[in-house]
């Protein structure tokens, strides 16, 4: 086939330029063989994998026959190997292989196509359900997306195409099933009511992929070691890049704090540290340790000037906004991420390369191998920005004339003693420890539940969290004390929780930031529509949680002052028991506040 | 809320034209009471449904007690209740009220808003798997397609909407589960990527629904009889309109023959039947039965002036294409599907009415009630246009110089004895049978598997219905013959299923029509991409069978001519045993005789 015949198809319609997408991240992923059954709905796939020169296409008619052929070709080979079926009993006709593949490790790609949403579970023909066809006999599921040709889908069914392919193979390896919905038409032709996007609008990374590599490549180690061809990739690429930053975020191993503290020590990079990542409090060198840069990368000047070469990133995806916005500014900058859960902690699908591996391990084999950097002026420069981008905050929090629910951080970053546990709420809470609380030469344990990010159950955790420091002190004291900084919407969520402190009789320090409602919702831009902005996002509820704090046996102070807090926190740490401070501050005053805070930023940096 | 603010609302980008006619719908439909709990994902469910004055928004900020609240609310109301909550463990807090609903069938249709599938299971906040979240405790659950502002995705919402709420009440009640994924912007303010279509590609009927009801009626038979009511808006309906039809598709009860042909009698509606409705073969009264729909249904000038008032629909969608087409052309007539299953047979999204009751029952009250219609205008056009083609058809084919595959059927029909069972394969024999297979007196039952319709397990499927005769048959003679007509692509797949036929002494004439490869294909338009043709669809195998039934101690015998092909047959059936009639033909002359009928079809009728 004559490459502008393929270049036609993969330009047709949305469905084909998402098709060839995949495949070509098959192709450059490795990707060798496919076995494709006959069948009208898969002709987008089937097409796709056709024109593509690096794949063979093996035609089988009976599907059941077809999927034992691709596991025996797989199993020789050691490689992946694709399986493509139309919808309906074609795809059930796979299964006996499946389950022989799931059984002794070998990797298939098992793909099938589906109709669309709207002629499933309706009486369409050939169609039945397919979501989740081969239960437990695969490693893993996805209804894939309708086709589109916009950058983010695309980005998406990239990454998704190479992810699927590593998974085959990553231990145990096993077969992994991706079903596809197309629309008609199933055919290259181009389709009035879905024209392509005009070119001067195709992010090139999205639509034409790395061209020479896949576009997220994976590294698989065996047992979490990782091989010496990552490491000396890595090493290599480390050793040629000056303007490198390591991103820590939420769920580090706390044996990763020293490791990662070398690594930035000798490479020179700077370490974005999320709170969550227990990095900014300690007795280690917090020199390379950024924290205020949910602050400074909000300041188009600076991050206009910081353009990176190499992003490392360890744990999940950190809390702040403003770091997801800067990774996106720079999409075609290298991001590796080594993710020792052997998960998928990588919501930007901007990622060059995912590394599943013990980051340990990892950082020590670097260690040996990466030479001392010498140039530090790109440390220098975001050093300096932090610096003066705690000051700028620091001194603008001083001035204001209200409670400010930022401020509860930074007097806490000064109040908590050795050994404190300080767990954070969702929504507002978390994110504003990520602004305001900075490094703290105290070991103090930052917790949050930042798995799914609900705000339920908060006080509940908090009185785990404490019960585990009473349990492990001996003197049933308060030595290690735990301090939960929660908002009013959270707090009235688990207010059953309390009764676990009366019952187990466990000391919590809880900071009650009272803005009678859902105070992040006026950062949102609903919160230009106000119409029904009270009613389903403000959500005031107007209680009086003192009544409640008083039935469980707890004390309940409302603080007007920051004396009147610090005060408050420091005799509720020695009492022991429950204590609630409540701080009550208001949303648009908040959001205000917040802004200004964000314009002092911007007016330091400019003048430095 | 002024209505211009609704309506700016309802056109300010695909989300929320999409939201807007879910909510529309639900209203439409009954629905009185949401229940809301804060979120930001949830946004444009939210918006929509505070916007809509018929529907009364509950703000709870406990999902858990929300959803207790609305299940109390539906409990005394005997209505059903929506609960409306954000992605992540919001939703997991629905749970314990679902499963008090789910056992004591309270009506509660969950929506739980989710991220799109580009933020699915990589680590993405507030992200956990919403997928079947409810496991066995909710009726019902779809992963809603992504918003999009087309007709179809429209008509789909519309239908989803009434057919959710509806499923609720359907006994046992209990709750349902949708999960809609949103992408950002969360709010009704214009997106510069997804532009509205324009005014004039917008299908009214999709766009605003059906103003002054809901897109779909559901009415839910309690134990099988149809309500009084149901019966008499039906019966006024059918008793004021003149040009009816109704369309009987596959899976009939055989009790229904005699009330369908009545109904038709009394109504003076023609009844097009799908071939698997048994409604063709049999003593009973056909001349209401037309059986050549799937060839004049293609002819434009007859189409458009057989405009519909009213359609009647039992069974499954039948298998005719021509038909779908016809209905979607006349999209805003009232077409009510008739379903004794509980199902929902109706995958072209334009029904009017489903009514979930005893086909049987329905047909029975409805002719106690309904006047005997006396115009028979309409019904002759029908039965005039159904002749013609068949007398087109019948002179056209015996002109064929060369073996034609639909003349199997013409074959048959004269050929087989009373009592015959004809299994039609997948893919080409049953849209052959469809076109071919007129009405007859002998009862022939007519068997296909048109549930998921595949090309699989057909000769098994052939095999296990002759057992069935054998098996009545005290003889173990031939007097109920099976005959199966099949492709060779399905007759290859399902090869070894002749072993059955040997082992068990089994009765089966198999007609092979062998044009080596997947006929159907060259029907479309992947057809017309010669490039990967024959290597992913056209899939010739050049296997010469003989030797396979040979092995199975049949015989096999290859047709030249039609004389042939009659006594092959015939004494087939008298000798007993496996034997296979082949009948070879050619994929692409295939394509070009079918043409050449509907031409001589469009001759025919411009004649008449």
């Amino acid at each position: 086939m004559e490459q502008n015949t393929v270049e036609r198809q993969k330009q047709a319609n949305p469905t084909y330029v998402y098709v060839h997408a995949f495949v070509e991240e098959l192709a450059r992923g490795g990707m060798q063989h496919v076995i494709v059954c006959p069948g009208s709905r898969s002709t987008p796939l089937a097409m796709a994998f056709a024109a593509n020169p690096a794949i063979r296409v093996w035609l089988h008619i009976d599907e059941r026959s077809a999927a034992f052929f691709g596991l025996g070709l797989a199993k020789r080979l050691d490689q992946p190997v694709a399986l493509l079926c139309t919808s309906g009993t074609a795809a059930a006709n796979f299964l006996p292989a499946i389950v022989e593949a799931h059984l002794t490790h070998i990797p298939l790609l098992v793909l099938t196509a589906d109709r669309p949403h709207e002629l499933r579970d309706n009486g369409a023909p050939q169609a039945i359900d397919q979501n989740r066809l081969y239960g437990t006999h695969v490693k893993w599921f996805v209804d894939v997306a309708l086709p589109e040709a916009s950058n983010a889908a695309l980005r998406y069914i990239r990454t998704l195409a190479n992810r699927a392919a590593s998974l085959t193979q990553a231990i145990p390896a096993g077969p992994v099933h991706l079903n596809l919905p197309f629309r008609e038409p199933l055919i290259p032709e181009p389709l009035a009511e879905a024209p392509l996007p005009p070119v001067e609008q195709r992010d090139p990374l999205a639509w034409d992929g790395r061209l020479d590599a896949p576009y997220i490549s994976v590294s698989e180690a065996q047992l979490g070691i990782p091989s010496d061809t990552t490491l000396q990739q890595l090493s290599e690429q480390i050793g040629k890049t000056k303007r490198g930053l390591i991103v820590a975020g939420t769920s580090l191993d706390p044996d990763l704090i020293d490791p990662l503290t070398k690594l930035a020590q000798q490479t020179g990079y700077p370490i974005l540290a999320d709170p969550l990542s227990q990095l900014r409090c300690g007795p280690h060198d917090q020199s390379h340790i950024l924290s205020s840069y949910d602050a400074f990368l909000r300041i188009d000047a600076f991050v206009e000037q910081a353009d990176p070469e190499l992003i490392l990133r360890f744990g999940a995806m950190p809390t702040a906004k403003p770091l997801l916005l800067y990774l996106k500014r720079y999409a075609t900058c290298p991001q590796i991420v080594i993710d020792g859960n052997d998960e998928w902690q990588e919501p930007t699908q901007l990622a060059s390369a995912m590394i599943h591996a013990n980051p340990l391990a990892l950082c020590n084999r670097l260690l040996e191998s990466l030479p001392i950097s010498t140039t530090e002026t790109w440390l220098q420069r975001w050093q300096g920005v932090d610096q003066v981008t705690r000051q700028a905050l620091h001194s603008t929090l001083q001035d204001f004339p209200e409670l400010f629910e930022g401020r509860v951080f930074t007097e806490l970053a000064d109040l908590l003693p050795e050994g404190t546990t300080l767990y954070a709420g969702n929504s507002m809470p978390v994110r504003d420890l990520d602004t305001f609380f900075w490094n703290n030469e105290r070991t103090i344990r930052l917790l949050g539940n930042r798995g799914a990010s609900g705000i339920d159950g908060v006080i509940s955790s908090a009185l785990g969290a404490s019960a585990a420091a009473s349990a492990s002190d001996s003197t049933m004291g308060n030595n290690e004390p735990t301090v939960l900084v929660i908002g009013d919407l959270s707090f009235f969520h688990d207010l059953n929780g309390l009764l676990a402190a009366r019952l187990h009789k466990l000391n919590l320090v809880i900071v009650l930031i009272n803005n009678d409602g859902g105070g992040i919702f006026s950062f949102l831009p609903q919160a230009t529509y106000p119409e029904h902005f009270e009613q389903l996002f403000g959500t005031p509820i107007g209680l009086d949680f003192s009544h409640a704090v008083q039935m469980y046996g707890g004390t309940f102070q409302r603080c007007e002052q920051w004396e009147d807090f610090r005060s408050s926190i420091t005799q509720g740490i020695s009492a022991g028991g429950l204590h609630v401070v409540e701080v009550r501050t208001e949303r648009a005053s908040n959001v205000s506040m917040h802004r200004q805070l964000w314009k002092a930023v911007a007016e330091a940096l400019d003048q430095k």
